[in-house]
Order: C-alpha cells, then sequence, then structure tokens
C-alpha cells in the first residue's frame, strides 16, 4: 500500500509498503481523510522533533525514522483482532493517535497524555493516516456516527485540542473567552469556545484569517492588533471587566503579553501554542491579578464530547476545509501551500487512495 | 499616642498624633505587637508603592502620605463603635489589614482581596498597626484565644499569606512541595504546608537561614542550590515522579526555573513573590507537562483556618520572632538590621508603648 514516510528532515517520500497486520487488540482502519498538522510542517522543516531519528527507537513503539506520517485521519474499519467485539467492519471512526506505555491507566480522570515518553501515531511510530491502511489499537479507535462525514471528521483530532485547552480553562457558558491568534487551532478552539456558550474574541493580524473567522461565525469580535489596542477593546466588551479566559495560540509574546494584561482578576490564560524558546511574562501582573497561567496538551478523554459536538450539528467544520488534495500531492500541494501561502489555508486534508 | 509615619523614601518619623475616633461599626485596638514587613522595607527605601503619595489621595481611604505603618498586628480591644456587639473589650484580636470599597462582597468565596483599589491598612490609610491604638472595621477584626500570646499573633498576617498561598496550590496532605526560598514568606508558608500533612523540600543560599530552616522543624529536606542540583535532588527524592506543587518566594529567576523543571507533569508552580520586571519562563515546559503557573495575593477569608492552626498548636511561631524592638527604634533598629543584616533576622516585631 501507499504511505507517506519521513526519512529525514525534507525528505518525505510516498513509497510501497506492506499493509498492516489487524493483530489482536486491534482494528484495521481503510484511512478515508488524513489532515495536515503544523507539527507535521515542522518535522518537514525542522525535525525530527516528535519523530524518533533513524537509528534512536522509540521506546514504547521501538521504530524510528522512517515512520508513516499522518495523526489527524477518519477511515472505515475494514477489520477486527481477535478479541476485539464492540466495534463492527464498515463502522466509521476516528483515532486519538496515542503511543502510550501498555501500564499506564487510561480510564476517566486519567491524564494518560502526561505519562512518561508519550507520542503520537503518525510521528512516533505505528503507523500513521497518510497511507491507506492502519491498524490502531481499540482503546484509541472511536466510533462515529455517518451523520458526520469523513471529510469533516479528520478535523475532529485538531478539534479535541481545541475541546482539551477549553477544558483547561474551567470556562463555563457565558463566560468571555479571548483567543489570541486564528490560525487552525485558535479558529477550531474558537469553535468549541462559541459551542459551549461562550462570547468569543479573536485577535488576529492576517487579513485571509479575520475573514475566515467572520465567514465561519466563530467569533463574535475580531480585534486586528494592528488597528486597535486589543487590551482597551477588551475592557469595552467587558465593561471594564477583563476577559475571563484567554487562549494564546501564536508563540507570540507580545500576544501572551496582552492576553496577561485583558484577562480579569482571577482569570485564566491557557497556553495552547508550542514555544521553541522562553517567553517573558508579566509575573508581577500574575500575582497582582492572581492569574491561573495553564498549559495545555494535546487531548485526554475529550474525544466523546468533542465527536458529539459535531455530531449534534454544535459545530460545523466545513469552513474549515480549504484543500482536498491526493497523497502523490503531499509535498507539492500540501506542505508547498503550507510554506508559502499559509494564511489562506486552515485545513488541507488528504485521500490516501482515491475512492 | 505615638506612631510611626511614613513621609516619603527614606523619611519616616515617629510623630504625636490623635487617637483614633472609635466610630460606629470599629473596633478600637490597644496595638500589642506589629511586625516589620519586607514592603514596609521596600517603601521606606523605594517607596512609595503601596502608599498613596501626599497630594494623591488613595481613591478608597482618601488618604496620602503622611500615613501610619504597620499591617501585622495583634492587640486587646479597648472600646468598641455603635452597632458592634459580637465583640468585647478585653478581647485578644489580630486584623486582616484591608482597605477595601464598602460595596464589594465580602462573603465566603467572594475574592474580595482582587477587588478595584484594594489596598492595606499600614500602608494605604486608616491607621496602623506601628502605633499605639488602631480603629478598624468590625469586618477586619479576628478574635483570638488567649492561648496565643499576643506576639506570636503579630505573625498570623504574614502566616495568613502563606496559608493563601497553599490554597492557590490545592494541594493535600502527602503531597511533595517544594518552596524556593526560606525567607520569612518561605518559612512561614513551609509551617503552613507542614501543618497540613505536606512534605516539604525548601531550597536556600543562606547558611543563616538554612540553619532558621532546620531548627524551626518546617523541612523535611534543605537544598541547597550552590551545593546541589535541586532538580536531580528533587527528583531523588520524589523517585523521579517531581514535586506535586512548588512556591517561588525568592524574585529570582533561576529558582523559579528550577521550579518549573522539578514539578511533576500536572502539577501546580505558586508564585508567590512580587517581582518588580517581567520574569522569563519556559513554557515549552508549562505546555507540555500541562502547568499550572498561579499568582497568589495576601490572603482572602483565610484568617479564620490560619488562626485555627496556630491556636491548635500545628505552628509554633516562636522560632520566627527573632528580635523585639520599641517604637522609637523601628528605623535605627528595625529598618537598619533588615537592611544591613537581613539574613539572621525572620520576624523584627515591635511594641507601640512598653507594657
Ligand atoms: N498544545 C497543543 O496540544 C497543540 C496542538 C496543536 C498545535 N499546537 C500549537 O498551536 C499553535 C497554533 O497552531 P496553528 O496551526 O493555529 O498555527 P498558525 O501559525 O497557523 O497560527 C497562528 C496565528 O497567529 C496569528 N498571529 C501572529 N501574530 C499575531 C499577533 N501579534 N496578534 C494576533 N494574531 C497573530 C497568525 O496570523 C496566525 O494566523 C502552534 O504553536 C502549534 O504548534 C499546540
Ligand atoms: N504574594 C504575597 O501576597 C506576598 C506577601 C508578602 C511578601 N511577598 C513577597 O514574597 C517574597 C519573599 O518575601 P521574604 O520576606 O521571604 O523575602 P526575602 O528576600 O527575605 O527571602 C528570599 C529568600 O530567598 C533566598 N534566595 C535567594 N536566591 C536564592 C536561590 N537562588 N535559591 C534559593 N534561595 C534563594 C534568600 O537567601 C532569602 O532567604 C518577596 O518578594 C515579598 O515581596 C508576597
Ligand atoms: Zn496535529
Ligand atoms: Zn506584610
Amino acid at each position: 500500500m501507499k504511505a507517506a514516510r519521513f526519512h529525514a528532515r525534507g525528505d518525505i517520500r510516498i513509497e510501497d509498503i506492506p499493509e498492516p497486520t489487524v493483530a489482536p487488540g486491534t482494528v484495521g482502519i481503510d484511512v478515508a481523510w488524513c489532515g495536515i498538522c503544523g507539527t507535521d510542517l515542522h518535522e518537514f522543516m525542522e525535525g525530527p522533533i516528535f519523530i524518533p531519528p533513524c537509528g534512536h527507537p522509540h521506546p514504547i513503539s521501538g521504530e524510528s525514522a522512517p515512520v508513516t506520517m499522518g495523526h489527524e485521519f477518519s477511515g472505515v474499519v475494514y477489520a477486527v483482532g481477535e478479541g476485539v467485539t464492540d466495534i463492527q467492519v464498515g463502522q466509521h471512526v476516528v483515532v486519538e493517535p496515542y503511543i502510550i506505555a501498555d501500564d499506564v491507566p487510561t480510564g476517566p480522570g486519567e491524564r494518560y497524555h502526561l505519562s512518561k515518553n508519550m507520542n503520537f501515531i503518525g510521528l512516533g511510530g505505528r503507523g500513521g493516516g497518510l497511507s491507506e491502511k492502519i491498524a490502531v489499537k481499540r482503546r484509541w479507535v472511536h466510533p462515529i456516527s455517518n451523520a458526520i462525514p469523513l471529510d469533516q471528521a479528520a478535523l475532529i483530532e485538531p478539534l479535541s485540542v481545541g475541546h482539551h485547552a477549553y477544558v483547561r480553562s474551567g470556562a463555563k457558558a457565558g463566560d468571555v473567552a479571548l483567543v489570541g491568534g486564528g490560525g487552525p487551532i485558535g479558529l477550531l478552539l474558537a469553535a468549541v469556545l462559541k459551542a459551549k456558550g461562550l462570547k468569543v474574541i479573536i485577535t488576529e493580524l492576517s487579513a485571509k484569517r479575520k475573514e475566515k473567522a467572520r465567514e465561519s461565525g466563530v467569533a463574535d469580535h475580531i480585534l486586528d492588533p494592528s488597528q486597535v489596542d486589543v487590551v482597551a477593546e477588551v475592557m469595552k466588551i467587558t465593561g471594564d471587566k477583563g476577559a475571563d479566559v484567554a487562549f494564546e495560540c501564536t508563540s507570540v509574546n507580545k500576544v501572551l503579553d496582552q492576553l496577561v494584561a485583558a484577562t480579569k482578576p482571577g482569570g485564566v490564560v491557557v497556553i495552547v501554542s508550542i514555544w521553541s524558546h522562553p517567553a517573558t511574562i508579566n509575573v508581577h501582573t500574575v500575582v497582582m491579578k492572581e492569574l491561573d497561567v495553564r498549559g495545555t496538551i494535546a487531548y485526554c478523554n475529550d474525544h466523546q464530547e468533542t465527536i458529539k459536538l459535531v455530531e449534534e450539528g454544535k459545530i460545523d467544520l466545513t469552513p474549515f476545509i480549504t484543500q482536498r488534495i491526493q497523497l502523490q500531492d503531499l509535498v507539492s500541494q500540501g506542505f508547498e501551500t503550507l510554506i508559502q501561502n499559509n494564511e489562506s489555508a486552515v485545513k488541507i486534508i488528504v485521500q490516501p487512495r482515491l475512492k
């Protein structure tokens, strides 16, 4: 079968590899669509980061580059391994793409995503969604109803990142959320916040992304920091109170500063973005306003609730699919678009085999 | 009566001023002992900071310099104002020294200390504990049993700061706490943590303060960062897990970095110290470990529980009183000791009138 495999920085190849074995306890999935993530792009341009470099096998998966890529995917079950009785061939599914040690508890309330050596399917080994087929442990396979089209279902993984950030914030319906950055993550997070009944303010510099925030209806206010004083505007919108919660989705220090300044006393600032260097934070304000500055990473028991939001029609993922491509065009049309013209793309989704 | 009044930076005078009026709703307190706080020293050396400068009256108290200083005090009730029926002359009390607008709700669960223009008695006006007498609104007066000597009772205010930091951390009995810095605040916080059943690790550079941490029994481990690798030691002590909670009480960036590195995934880092400049924080670690970095300021409905800890003998404040002086020696023996020889002093307490 065809698979996109990462060999080294700048070297991703579409290759023929053997089909996966559907071992006991696993589910064989015929991949429908797989999104390209900022993380994939980082691996391509600056990696390997999450990917275990050739010769340095990952402690849990035992694999190293070359590895199959893709962690944001949907598909149809084509086989179930021995002992899997609660899922049927033909079932539509998405995957919570974790590589986690077998002895880590993963029940409700467990923060299994913080366990030692955690990695992701599609980065740390165990196949990926940028291939025709994949076999995934039952625990990480989430059935979805046929009400969710399979192309939209490929966006459930990054949407779960937004859901988890929402959960980390402790926000509730009626709260005002300030989202710094309207890239894919900021927009999908905003969609979750809207669905949960919050008032959403997005700050964004890029004209195309401001347009996307507008057209998708996920923001009540869109502020451009090159045109307005973000903190003053948030104070105006909130009657001088400040935002209840804020989410940093840019890795830009100035944005973090604005969020800290615009959040109400006792409020929460969630850092969603991945920083390659330390940030400077006005800790005096953090102390005097008793802010909580919280990190959030990936998801943890978020998929079911996220799937429900889409199934119930509370979130429409259509506006966030900006391009559909075939696997052989992954680098030329996928990564290159993201490198050249990042702003008009939200999610590019890839079809591993024409259907 | 005699009072220590702040006129301007470097200019604190012991003056004769009129006795306070015990207005309706207030309690007249004959001050027994009043501690000198790092904040008082800051005001003396670099102020006015909290103190409203001469000609700029505080929006709630309406006062500006000169103001009477002292916010860490105990005393005996000598008169009660009209309408005060639940407190008697002769009662021993401590004060939660807030200046807060009248319309701010102060019941259980209310975060009244984050209200607009909050300031402190002894800094923002309304008299202070560095005087013979003071009249304080009933809401801010907390009775104590005679089991607590009045000298120790003067330390309940900074102890409440420690209690509030503990509450902010969400820590529970059995947790491991890492306290960065064993100054007065770090030590008193450690005393609360011990009383609450935590295992306490203190990091401290100063020989005298390490000695005080040892002799007061508030620490299970004392680590000197000039002698050991703090993060490695914490990992050893916690079986490679990391501290459950950490408290930054130094304003030193390196210490903050150590706390962030030594806290377990999902753990909490509380910033207690006051920073005069932004800190750099390894936000990548904050995100990947899903840390909570929380500010804490003063206290809020903490006094009753703090008083109980001392009344029940769970905290012995004796070791933290390192000097007793008279009001006329406030600058020469109080502030000067703290400036010259900060390390051997924990709390210097002042007696406004010889008894
Ligand atoms: N925590 C997690 O689990 C997780 C998961 C996935 C992605 N991420 C991270 O989330 C971050 C966001 O991802 P993305 O794909 O949306 O990235 P992106 O780069 O596409 O989006 C960032 C957006 O911020 C905007 N921006 C830049 N400067 C700004 C400013 N001064 N004010 C307002 N907006 C500004 C940009 O125009 C852009 O639209 C990345 O760092 C990514 O690595 C985190
Ligand atoms: N948040 C609040 O409500 C509140 C209330 C009162 C005081 N404070 C603040 O708390 C902080 C601590 O107060 P304090 O009176 O204890 O101050 P302090 O300066 O006496 O104590 C700081 C201690 O840190 C130690 N230290 C310095 N560098 C270190 C290092 N690299 N590793 C380990 N220890 C190191 C010093 O030796 C000293 O003992 C101050 O910033 C003060 O303003 C905050
Ligand atoms: Zn991703
Ligand atoms: Zn103080």
